[in-house]
């Protein structure tokens, strides 16, 4: 299992702080939380600052569920670059005797992974890849292409740490946008300083950065310095807690990665590119409280306006 | 694996056209399924009638994560009832060989099972089942006892089926009470002819039951008789597609049996009983389009007024 990270002094305390004030929920295990009622309102009023800023581009409205068909997994190679962050999901398929072993085992906290068996899902690890195949299953792109509002969806990433910030299931509030090369790259700069402005608009201390995944392993290296230096992401990040800035949000540009492997085609018949956006909407809840303290009652009423009027 | 479930013919023919008028969007797996914009705003709209009708009890807001701690499931004996239909997580840990081993098995879509061991997390297979934990872990509870409302939340049932009802990830839209034994019982008393009204109130043709839950083996049914005896659990279900009706909300009374594994007190001092109210929100939605027709524009205004006015 994937070793636990501690977290910095100042980011065990936030998280303690959190947990204190009610905002966050303690499960047990670290990276898994509920929400309370007022972390849940602030988040839900920043993702309609989201859906309000993308309702001007008329956005095709997709939800899907935190799982993922496995074969999709394995189709867009996600085990060659990040094995270490998938989960998929295991069942039992036996009979009464079989549970009836499995279960004595489970009751007294003992190992029964002998008898579960992998399922065809798998957890989704980031929020835009069911899109790609369900629009290629329609056929080629209209002129143009189009933009894919796919809404706060849950996400996994199995890494167990003591950073709040770092939590193993949260929501990417979702825009994916696929069509013709240079309205794909155009769609992604139009959006770094809409996005920005979101941020900022709630007080946040936002900065852009170009940035790179945690790509696995040895070879994940020169993936990281390939992909900082053809500026294929960008990240906006926010100081919470700890030594360093945390990404907020991310622009991912895939050129035709997804495309190539889902067929989708442009208008002209060409290999489509695609580009997603990502808030990391927990993050920014967890930004905001940073920001203007535990107390919601305290924060700026033009804050508390945006967020909750 | 569990073994796939044709639907029967008129709700295979009523899956093919929500595929088609793109309410529904196919997964590729049985019972995972994406969402279009138009089922996600009704489902959103009857989300809200409910929030509305609890809100007048001031109930504590609290959501959850689709994944469960493994240890709660251990805990709260699911596997003994419900082995067929858990779900669990799995991970890597390994080196870059290991890696790069599996992903060659993943590319191939050969067998990667044994690459992955069990993690210390599983899917959430009620909404009620996190709350709990969270509530004991203050302490007593105050005299009246409190209600929970834990939100749309994501749960997994590993029943993979042709019936478009019958989904392996779906919301329910729970309420949970927690309390001494009357207050429960009042509770979930009260709450049924309000939730009769709200199906009803938007067009569906909906009824009341005594049901049981689809407990496992041989024991099962001895389980299923009790249950039903005893008058635990409530349905209120609705013609769909297919022979029978759909249950597409589900009272469960526990009694002891949550507050004595995770040490539930009154302000008395005694152990609490609990009971939850769950609605199947993708269920609704798709009862509104069977009652209704598949296109939104034609549903009476009185209804498209309640849901999305």
């Amino acid at each position: 299992m994937a070793e636990f990270r501690p977290g910095s002094p100042d980011q065990e305390a936030f998280r303690a702080d959190l947990f204190e004030a009610g905002l966050l929920i303690d499960s047990g295990v670290p990276g898994l939380y509920g929400r309370g009622g007022a972390f849940e309102g602030v988040m839900a009023g920043f993702e309609r600052l989201v859906a309000a800023a993308g309702a001007e581009e008329r956005p095709e409205v997709m939800r899907f569920p935190p799982l993922l068909p496995r074969r999709q997994l394995e189709d867009v190679n996600y085990l060659k670059s990040f094995p270490h962050l998938a989960g998929t999901v295991f069942s039992f398929a036996g009979d009464d005797a079989a549970a009836a072993e499995q279960e004595a085992h489970a009751c007294a906290h003992e190992d029964w992974s002998g008898y579960q068996a992998m399922t065809d899902l798998v957890l989704v690890p980031a929020a835009c890849y069911p899109v790609y195949p369900a629009i290629a299953a329609r056929g080629a792109l209209p002129a143009g292409g189009i933009m894919v509002d796919a809404g706060p969806a849950y996400v996994f990433r199995h890494e167990p740490s003591g950073d709040p910030a770092r939590m193993q299931m949260f929501h990417q509030r979702e825009m994916v946008r696929l069509g013709e090369p240079e309205v794909v790259a155009a769609w992604r700069d139009s959006w770094r300083d809409r996005a920005l402005g979101l941020l900022r608009g709630v007080g946040l201390d936002a900065d852009f950065a170009v940035a790179a995944d945690p790509f696995f392993g040895r070879a994940g290296r020169m993936l990281r310095a390939s992909q900082l230096q053809q500026e294929l992401k960008f990240e906006i990040q926010v100081q919470i807690a700890g030594p360093e800035p945390t990404a907020v949000a991310s622009f991912n540009y895939h050129q035709e990665h997804f495309a190539s492997v889902f067929g989708l085609r442009t208008a002209a018949g060409d290999t489509a590119h695609t580009a997603c956006l990502g808030f990391g909407l927990e993050r920014i809840t967890l930004a905001l409280f940073r920001t203007h303290g535990l107390d919601l009652q305290a924060w700026p009423d033009e804050v508390r306006g945006r967020l909750l009027g």
